[in-house]
Order: C-alpha cells, then structure tokens, then sequence
C-alpha cells in the first residue's frame, strides 16, 4: 500500500472518530414503543460518537395524571412545582431513560443514561421569576458544560444518552429543555468534534408547504432563511427553532438537521435526510 | 528527599489509588432525607475509589400504592409484575439514584448514577420459575462483570452509584437485589483493585445480644464464625447476610464490614467502625 493510501486510511479514521453526531427525539418516538424500536435500531447503525438526546412530556403528564397531580401548562411550558419535578425525575431519568438504554445494548450500542446531574455534566440556574413562576426549571449555564469530561465517556467506547434534567450544583434537580440541551452539548462538543446536531420530529424538515411533505427543502444557509423569513414561507412554529439552529451553528456546530425520526436510516445510508442547515449550503 | 521517602509516597499513592470501598445502603437511610444527607457527606470524605449501591424499597411500595399497584411480596421478596417494573424503574433509577447523585454532586463527589444496564455493567437472567413466579427479578450473571470497564469510570474520576437494578442484554430491566449486586460487584473489582465491601444497616455491626448495641463484635474470621455460630450467638436474620459476605472474601474481597449507616464517618477517622469479617482477623 503505497504512503498516500494509508495516511487516507488515517484520515478517514481521524475523521470517523472525529465526527460527533447528537441527536434529540421528543413525544413522537417516545410515545410509540414501534417507532422508538425503529429509531433507536438505526441510531445504533449510525457510525462515529453518538449521543441520544429525549425528553418525554406525554408521559409525564399521564404519570402525573395518574398519581392525582394536575400538570400546569403556560404557553406550552410546564410549570414544575415540586411534586411535578419528582414526576419528571421517575419518567424521564428512570422510565425512559433506562428503557431507551436497555434497548440500544440490545442493538450492541453502550448506552449510558444520563442526567445532567450525573458526571456533573450540565448545570444549570433555577429560572429567575419575571412574570410568571416556571418552578424548578433550569436555564443551562453553557460555561458548565466540559467537553473533555464528556469526552472521556465517547473515548471509553459509551454513547451517552441524556434526558430532559439537570442540576444546579448545589443538591437541586432541575427540569430543562430537551432542544436547549442538545444545542447547549452540540455547541460545547464542537471545540473537541466535527458535530452534527440533529432534531427528529414529526415532518420530514422544513416544508415550503406545511401540508405537503414532498415540499422539502434539502439545504438552508443563513442567506436563503433570510429569503425564505421574506417570503413568509417559514412557518411561524419553526422560527423558534431555526433561530436557535444558526445560533448553534454560528457558536462552531457543524451542521443542524431538521427531520423525521423513521427517516434516520438514510443518513447511515448516505441518502437524503431532513433539512440540513448550515453556514455555507 | 531520600529515596526510601519518594518510595513510601509512590507506594502510599498506589495503595490509595487501588483501593476501592462499595458501600450499599438500604431503607433506613434512603427514606429518611436528614440520614441520606449524613450518610452522603461521609461518604463523600472518604478517601480512595468508592461505588455506591442502594434499593428503594419502602418508597416504591409506597409510590406503588399511590398508582394503585398491589405490591405483592412473598418471604421478604417483591413479586416484580410489568406494573411493578415500571415503578421500580422510576423510583430506584430515577427518583432516589438521581437525587443521591445530586447531593453527592453538591458535596463535590463526581457521582454518576446506573443501573445495570447502563454501560452493560451488570446483566442477569430472569429468575427461573420453579414454584414461584417472581417476575420481572433478575439473577445476576456475575461473569458478565467487567471490571475494566468499571475500571473506565473510576479511572476518569467518576464514582459510579448503582441501583437495584440490571437487563437481561436482550432490551428487559430487572429487578435486583441490592445487596447481591454489590457483593457481586465487590468479587469482580476484587481482580482490579484492594475492595472492600460495606452494608450499612441500623444496627452497628454484629452483635452478641441483638438488644444491646454496646455487644458488638468487632471482627469475625471463619473460624469465628463458626463458633459463634456453634453457641447460636450470631441471629438467624444475619446467617444468610454473613455467608454471603464470606463467600465474598473466599472471592478475593478484601474485607466485609457490617455497620450503622450514620457511623461511616469514624471509618475516615481510622476509628472502629461496625463488625469487620476478614479471612485472617
């Protein structure tokens, strides 16, 4: 083999071990035993380091429900009083978490289920109160997030999967942000890895047309989301979360992809997959 | 400095560094908040590398009852249903594991919560139906162990907190007993490092009258315990606790101590503390 064709071979190991996908899944795989079954088969298939990302609201409402205590909703967040924190420390950190775990070691994948409490990885403050009282919601404080300690888990051969709770570092679990988390790691993990951060949800990605899931747009750069803001073709739901996508991606995140969580597999298989955001498409 | 005095304090950091204390905890500190407190504050001056195991039983029969789940237990043991798994799940590996984590956290220990089948640490088989079906309980399979791999977390800092639980490896969490993960836990690290094993309980050791703490007998090797065992001083409850400790230290655990949960911190002081089984006392 001649000097050319294995310092490649090093380079594309380099580049293997190099790359750093993070991945977030809400209610939509959570919810359907089916779906998560499917995601999580062709999570583990996906090559490079891994980390899972979920939350699991549904749930944790039907549990609350369940043991008698009212969920309180404000403009779609969760208020969490002290007795919906407990709730939401069983679902998410045990029930979900442990499940979702025990089931990529089946696929061969070495989980480990995390809070952001676990290896101290990800603090966070308590939410100041303004106007309304979110109770024991957490603000992710980004500084405390240490790339090299979590790096020490992907070195060790474990993918991480993380759920929806911190820790303010002084004894306090705290309900947080699913999308908030995996931006915050996708972010910090970029000054160690080449990483890809990537959101499933319910629609193949950016649609042109809410209704019609053929209206895929394949690539978005900061110069077409400007147009496509213009043009009012983005739908008002999805700004939120492209906003929060370029943020990322200015801050060093490679590239945010938007898309269908059963539609994983085509990644692996190099095929299309969601809306690729990225600084120059 | 000498050269003998550079030795010594190689040799003192090797036998620090290789030591390793697995201390599994029980109901009389995990459902009291002011003992967990205590409890985790000496656990956490302790020095060298330490495991935490705990149950949980009492808070998830109670949370069981508030699901109105029958807990169902036969001579001492839970019958683990697929509705007693869910909350035993959410309450071992989310509720008690991740607040223990969180308060080790605040005291500066880099806690990092499991369950068995994070990391594949601990798999089991489902305890085969003979005249009892006991459910969804695991058997450990103590070969599938790996000390290395444990070894990983230690290495990188992290104090590994286990619950009782494990999987099967084909996607199925078990129910385990506490005391037998760390027992099996404390064989297998015994190859890697100088373990000792601790069961905190809310008597201060082995007594020889079971009504007067002040009885307590200090150290127990084989030949001891057999006499004690001939004058019928050492009570039925504890027969099974010790034998299992025994058939630990012929294993290659160092020593087995037996004590009061809220005295752990005379063990930093190098003051007695509990009964200590050893193969040489």
């Amino acid at each position: 083999m001649s000097k050319i064709d294995t310092d490649h071979i090093k380079l594309d190991k380099l580049a293997s071990n190099n790359a750093l996908y993070i991945i977030k899944i809400g209610g939509n795989v959570i919810d359907n035993s089916e779906n998560l079954y499917h995601f999580l088969k062709d999570f583990e298939a996906l090559e490079g380091n891994k980390i899972l990302v979920h939350g699991g609201g549904k749930v944790a409402t039907q549990m609350a429900e369940d043991l008698g205590i009212e969920s309180k909703m404000v403009d779609g967040r969760r208020i969490t009083d002290i007795e919906t924190l407990r709730v939401v420390t069983m679902v998410y950190g045990g029930l979900i978490n442990k499940n979702i775990v025990a089931q990529l070691q089946r696929f061969g994948n070495n989980a480990i289920g995390l809070t952001g409490a676990d290896g101290n990885f990800i603090k966070a403050v308590k939410r100041p109160v303004k106007t309304i009282d979110y109770g024991y919601v957490g603000d992710i404080v980004k500084e405390s997030i240490n790339p090299q300690n979590i790096g020490k888990l992907l070195d060790a051969g474990f993918t991480p999967v993380f759920c929806a709770i911190t820790h303010d570092g002084d004894g306090q679990l705290l309900n947080t942000n699913a999308d908030t988390i995996a931006s915050a790691l996708a972010v910090s993990l970029s000054a160690l890895y080449e990483t890809t951060l990537i959101y499933c949800f319910e629609k193949k990605g950016v649609l042109k047309d809410i209704n019609d899931e053929e209206s895929l747009i394949s690539e978005i750069d900061p110069e077409r989301y400007e147009q496509l803001k213009e043009e009012k073709i983005i739908h008002s739901g999805m700004l939120p979360k492209l906003d929060n996508a370029f943020t990322a991606i200015s801050c060093g995140v490679k590239a945010v992809i938007i898309g269908k969580s059963d539609e994983l597999g085509q990644l692996k298989d190099k095929k299309p997959f969601g809306t690729r955001l990225t600084n120059n498409a």
